[in-house]
């Protein structure tokens, strides 16, 4: 990549400038900054001190107007995680937390850094702050939620932003996502050839996502020659306690059910040991298939069926599309395959 | 808080300097900036960019000068998380990624941003250049490991540092951790009160909490009149696989064990899942307890008795003793308490 004159300019004017600004910004002369910065007695302690602030964040300042100029040398990716005041104020879902490790991965890779930002999921134009203050290249942001709207703003006024989530109608965001109808199918497909009738589904249709994993649990289905019964279609939130209240709502209505196919696989934990108190073994009265493949589905027991989201090479991705949109480059939205990881709790 | 001189200084002559900064890192003149700002034709589109990209940064760079100045208004923290390139390269261990969320959570609470990075563990210095740059206020390390000589080196020259880990001799460094030492007493007692006498240990004793966890062990079986035999102490990583090579060495030990206290709950997870392999019973024919309290030892079958480390009061203390450290004050090094939480794997 070529070097621009105003680069050379920049590094060669650095040293030489440095002690006239930070006199400046001081408010005291280059003789004082010279001495202060050689750490001598003649300075005082709080004019010492202030003269090094400077120097330290001034020496920053020029290597940022020197980065901007060559995109490549900003290292910084802002990373921002949505919550939501009503119910999901704490960080600790097990798949997000997977994520933002896969991310740092990545990051770590390419030689970047993760500047991470809670924002309220109310104002998601914050998400913005970051990169309008010059500290990060552009904003990957994990949970779409309902927030179509705010995030085709941010868009609007060329953000470099990437989120990881479905792909929607009307969408002028980069989406980076697993294929949800591909792996809501083959989970229910998968339930069907084990010779299950009663396939129960849970999870929050009103989520992207999620939506897209009912419609190919639909799609399945459809397949078989059969109808989605409403009866077994249990709205419940994300949070841990959901497939414990999906299992006793379904319960409740007094639905009978063979299968139960959970739209995460904490959900799918939850709502495994609830049966198990009610004295429903799985996988031979419910066989239970999740999502996600979160690492503890291997260790759970029974050992969890489940959809693999491509956690790995989803931060990988992220970045990637970052990475480009940030140099200017038009960038699709894309979607990764998931695949059907089939273990105990389904056979 | 009183104003310094120069703060209102760097204020005032803030607007005033910009344009000359621009023009002179920019290499073209002071009218060309302006032009350049006003989006003129007369500025051609290179130099225009160029403009508005140092104009956006030295915005931020004077801004910075400023924070500085004013701690208070500098918003970010540095999160390190060193990576041994042998064995942890990838950042997916459970109880290092729930920390992550709580100190996400606990910034968040106090409007801070995260700057979230990943040095080799070997040239640990590193840790300290988000804040030699400006960019954060101080550093809160997670991943203590082996690198005492290190951390220590980092707060002899005064980077505001706190480390998440156990309190050692000669420590210059602050660190916010468990009372680890209590954590092993409490697992081990409880399994000496369920009738157990022969007790497994799993870790890796030369890391510092480990060796602490080793040492509540120890102090238990003394209470009790037993002293620790070294064929039931298994070194083992902290990778998921290290609890299936502790049972795996134990059966190859042809040692007699009836109880197994694990390091972390992914390592008593694994060894769960081992045992059953081998067709042990947990916990009738061995008891297992495992460290952390991790939010998946709830739903593991059977749930797992562990110690639980106060993840959430974790995360808001290391951010506590931060603060206070950025501002000047003296921070003393602090042990949080542990709790044993009795679950179906040890009783």
């Amino acid at each position: 990549m070529a070097k621009s004159p105003a680069d050379n300019g920049a590094s060669a004017q650095q040293r030489r400038l440095q002690m006239a600004d930070i006199a400046r910004l001081a408010g005291v002369s280059t003789s004082t900054v010279s001495r202060a910065l050689a750490g001598s007695k003649l300075v005082n302690e709080e004019t010492r001190q202030r003269v090094m602030e400077l120097a330290r964040s001034l020496k920053y300042s020029i290597n940022i107007g020197a980065q901007n100029l060559r995109l490549k040398q900003n290292r910084t990716v802002g990373v921002v995680v949505p919550f939501d005041t009503n119910t999901r104020q704490h960080l600790t879902d097990p798949f997000f937390l997977g994520m933002l490790g896969s991310l740092a991965d990545a990051l770590t890779e390419q030689g970047f850094d993760m500047l991470l930002s809670r924002v309220d999921a109310e104002e998601l134009d914050a998400a913005a702050q970051p990169f309008d203050t010059g500290r990060v290249i552009g904003v990957i942001l994990i949970g779409q939620w309902r927030h179509h709207d705010q995030l085709n703003q941010l868009a609007a006024r060329h953000v470099p932003i990437v989120v990881w989530g479905a792909q929607l109608p009307q969408q002028l965001y980069c989406t980076v996502g697993g294929d949800n109808v591909s792996g809501g199918l083959l989970a229910t497909r998968h339930l069907l050839e084990r010779g299950r009738k009663r396939i129960a589904f849970l999870g929050d249709v009103n989520l992207p996502e999620v939506a897209q994993r009912y419609r190919g649990y639909c799609n399945a289905l459809e397949e078989a020659g059969m109808a989605p019964d409403a009866q077994l279609c249990v709205p419940v939130s994300f949070l841990p306690e959901g497939g414990a209240d999906g299992v006793r709502e379904l319960a409740r209505r007094g639905c009978d059910y063979d299968a139960l196919f959970a739209s995460s696989d904490l959900l799918a934990m939850t709502a495994i040991n609830t049966l198990r108190a009610q004295g429903r073994e799985v996988p031979r009265d419910v066989a239970v298939a999740g999502y996600d493949d979160i690492e503890l589905s291997t260790y759970f027991h029974p050992p969890l069926t489940t959809v693999r989201q491509p956690i790995a090479a989803a931060g990988r991705a992220l970045v990637a599309a970052l990475l480009e949109q940030a140099e200017g480059r038009a960038v699709v939205s894309q979607q990764l395959p998931t695949e059907l990881i089939v273990r105990a709790s389904s056979v």
